[in-house]
């Protein structure tokens, strides 16, 4: 169904306000509309329900925000203490922006953190506030090794955010898997198939069956380039993190796990280069056959917000009466 | 011809020590020879003769090391001062490494420098060294965005090193086209097409003919995905180094205009988490249909190297007369 923006926001604001401190319910809260609104459903409201279920088994702390230790001027090594993910990462992102005034460049490395969701957000959030930044998060092992068989590393997503001149900012934001776990499970349901080079099913085989893609691997975006970026990710986050590794990793997808993720944040200090004319020449290329336009990353993004937010937003049916249905009592009296 | 490495170092070294202070002449050197002995003969002594152009054009300096600028505790801005690449890029990674102690990260934006070459090589040295390194450098436009036409993005190549653990590294360094236009120029001299989704002809039409595709330009890597991360290196690197932006740049390709692309680098101390478990899972994994193992990123390229330097390098035969006819009297009397 076709719900106004605003009242999924309120929504979602209602359930977490039952369980969670104001601030810290409406950062949740804000960070899930916000990619409903960008079309990103698979880090929107569909996740409310595991993130209440997650409270109520006390594998997610609302009212945690996390304890940051400077390792050094510039390095922020934050103990998340189960922290809700948006609420660990905006608290880490604050610091941040204090201590770049002073730097330049700093970085947080977040273990012991929910997950942290649709990492635009952030990077364009950094944006807007005359930063510079680059974001890398960690996830269950989904995504195979290139030549290999079996999920081994993250879907590992980077995104990257600046000002480029008065009030436009750029910011992109990729999985290094070719495809979400998320929109195999989409397929299935609707009994569609998966393009081949996708997925392997679970005994390693190409497959373009999406139901036996589920229990599979996606494969890295961009063959053996994608599969490379993707572990560095791995390892440079898990590594400064001191975060959970490959198939160890727990907590984002499940409802009874201590999520042991990591997540990089890397904040710069400006610049404030005016680069509109080179986006906008870009916009204006002829574009390929097949193709009505060349795209900006992120822009389409901003179209669908405008749209969603105008138009309102499309809930499955099912989702939306259960969180309509989200209070104190239905969550099991987390109330505080 | 197959040379012993010893001689193709000795024979570029003495070449560029016709022509540059002796350290700044083995900093080019050794990173041409490196590049080499990785298998990366396009970043290799095949640039020789055109650095040495250069420098007789006086659009290189071989004598400038940067001139440096602590913008703040942890930002680096350094004019190349049309220095030689290694040579800048080397300087500033020196400074970056005595501020990391204090810091924990900094990030050096180099303007006005030659081409640094191969990634890999800074990334490498920095995990030796106990430290995580992410290095982006743009380029001449060689890449077309995605559902466009013509290049309008550097090749914008990114590469990442960090210790794993003991004495081992991980180091990873790729270019974010789909193929370097090295190998389309290879292609086309041995008569041989290229697959299809490699390159678009001058008209911006997809072509299997490697000459074709010398004019035109080539496909990002990973489709959307790879396009959206090479934007974002151009974007970021142009911005916060100063330098030129997309079509504009010019220098690493030709012989008489100064070099205008930027390199940023990002050291972080540390970590010395050790990770050599997950990789060495990797390594054991069953290999997919097809594959004989699985590889970890930069793994053949130092075997390449052990081979190389046992068994000597494979140098055109021109290039190599070419290369040992170089002294101070062929490259225009430049001995200083």
């Amino acid at each position: 169904m076709l719900v106004p923006a605003d009242e999924v926001a309120q929504t979602a604001l209602r359930a977490l306000s039952a369980v969670a401190p104001p601030e810290h319910a409406r950062d949740q809260a804000d960070h899930l509309i916000e990619a409903e609104l960008r079309g990103i459903s698979s880090h929107g409201i569909l996740r409310l329900p595991r993130i209440l279920r997650r409270i109520s088994n006390k594998v997610a702390d609302p009212g945690a925000t996390g304890d940051h230790v400077w390792r050094s001027e510039g390095f922020l090594a934050v103990d998340g203490q189960k922290g809700l993910g948006p609420v660990v990462a905006l608290r880490a992102i604050d610091a941040l922006e204090q201590r770049v005034k002073q730097t330049g460049i700093a970085v947080a490395a977040i273990n012991n953190s929910n997950h942290i969701g649709m990492l635009g957000y952030y990077a364009e959030r950094a944006a807007r506030r005359g930063h510079s930044m680059i974001i890398l998060s960690t996830s269950e092992a989904l995504v195979h090794p290139w030549g290999g068989r079996r999920a081994m590393i993250g879907t590992n997503p980077i995104a990257i955010g600046l000002p480029i001149g008065r009030e436009e900012i750029f910011m992109m934001d990729t999985a290094t898997g070719v495809v979400s776990m998320g929109e195999i499970h989409d397929r299935a349901n609707r009994g569609e198939p998966i393009p081949i080079g996708w997925a392997v099913d679970k005994e390693g085989n190409p497959t373009t069956d999406a139901s036996a893609a589920k229990s599979g691997a996606i494969a890295p975006f961009g063959g053996a380039k994608g599969y490379a970026l993707g572990l560095a990710f791995e390892l440079l986050v898990t590594s400064l993190a001191g975060a959970a590794v490959g198939r160890r990793v727990v907590g984002t997808l499940d409802d009874d796990r201590i999520c042991n993720k990591g997540d990089l944040i890397i904040l710069i200090d400006g610049p404030s280069t005016d680069l509109r004319a080179y986006l906008e020449a870009l916009r204006s290329e002829e574009p390929a056959d097949g193709f009505a336009e060349v795209i900006i990353p992120g822009e389409r993004g901003r179209e669908a917000r405008a749209q969603r937010l105008r138009d309102g937003i499309e809930v499955p049916d099912q989702l939306w009466r259960e969180i309509c249905g989200f209070d104190g009592v239905a969550t099991g009296g987390l109330k505080k």
